[in-house]
């Protein structure tokens, strides 16, 4: 039997990130009871954003604008870069309001496991940035995931930024805010500890 | 500032059953890095589904053709109805193979909380179904959820049938097959023994 258009749609939602077999379903009858209010606004925004949101050539933020608008924004620090992992990063630091600079989305993390090497990430595009600006870049933010593919790929680019004379700076460790100390783990703790002050 | 389509495409999303605000922005994410080979064709299944898929005019069945192909299947019983509350209800029956006859959904459940009422729902197009069909219907299945709302809609379609002369029945109730008696609820347990066989 050749698949239907609902099947179709089925299959597709049910490959999305966190979606299975049933949630898609759900999803499908909740959107064809919604044609005109929710189905056809959805299948407009998607090809709008796929033909309209772009990577932003400097930073690799997504936006409507190459360059992006954190890099065109004159009200930014050009002397900081904060380098994040994935531009979910850059919306998760953006909601705190509490950084100026500007952002470099490496696309990934190192991973001798998935395969992914520095060829994969957009380092050397960093230290382009940092070679070829026209503010000397002061310091460099690595805010990256404390996992062993994050603290390895911090590990790869400050070496290869310490010649180039820029200051690298971590995100601190330590106990999340409205943290208990009961349940937090032993590595963090220590951290904490470690890193008091 | 003006809703971008990247946001609006996250809000749609966020919007659908089951996800939030972060399985939104994952999601989107997730289709901007497959433009072409997930984003387009959703857009297209979305669009082609919601101009293709139709609401079957006997049954409420969902389908590329009115009426649907389970209505229109010879090999399939008149003479046996099964009513249900959704299409996803259709769509689990369906996949037990285990049923030859022909359905009806309701459209949902009555419910005095929700302000649902037997206007509401498909109830009128069942009984003319029962009086109009060529071949006589001679059993009426009533396969709804044993939750208030679905043992109240059996009640009323019951008390509405039962002077047509047409056999109602119910899904059993008990252990389901692969269940360990020790994580069952008691009222399951009670009417398990109550119906032993």
């Amino acid at each position: 039997m050749n698949e239907g258009p609902l099947e179709n749609l089925i299959r597709l939602l049910s490959g999305l990130p966190g979606l299975g077999n049933r949630s898609a379903r759900r999803i499908a009858l909740h959107l064809l009871s919604k044609r005109s209010t929710l189905m056809m606004p959805l299948a407009h925004a998607l090809s709008d954003a796929a033909e309209n949101v772009k990577s932003c050539s400097i930073c690799g933020n997504l936006d409507m604008n190459d360059p992006c608008n954190i890099c065109t924004d004159d009200k930014r620090y050009k002397a900081q870069i904060c380098v994040v992992a994935q531009v979910s990063d850059v919306w998760a630091i953006e909601r705190t309001a509490a950084f100026k600079g500007r952002y470099h989305v490496l696309g990934g993390l190192l991973s001798a496991l998935d395969g992914i090497g520095p060829e994969d990430l957009r380092i050397d595009k960093l230290i382009d940035r940092i070679h070829g600006g026209e503010v000397p870049v002061e310091e460099v933010i690595l805010a990256l995931s404390a996992t062993v593919d994050g603290q390895s790929t911090a590990h790869y680019i400050s070496d290869h930024l310490s010649p180039l004379g820029v200051k690298v700076t971590h995100l601190a460790h330590g106990v999340p805010v409205g943290g208990e100390l009961d349940y937090l783990d032993d590595g963090t703790i220590t951290t904490a500890l470690r890193s008091r002050a």
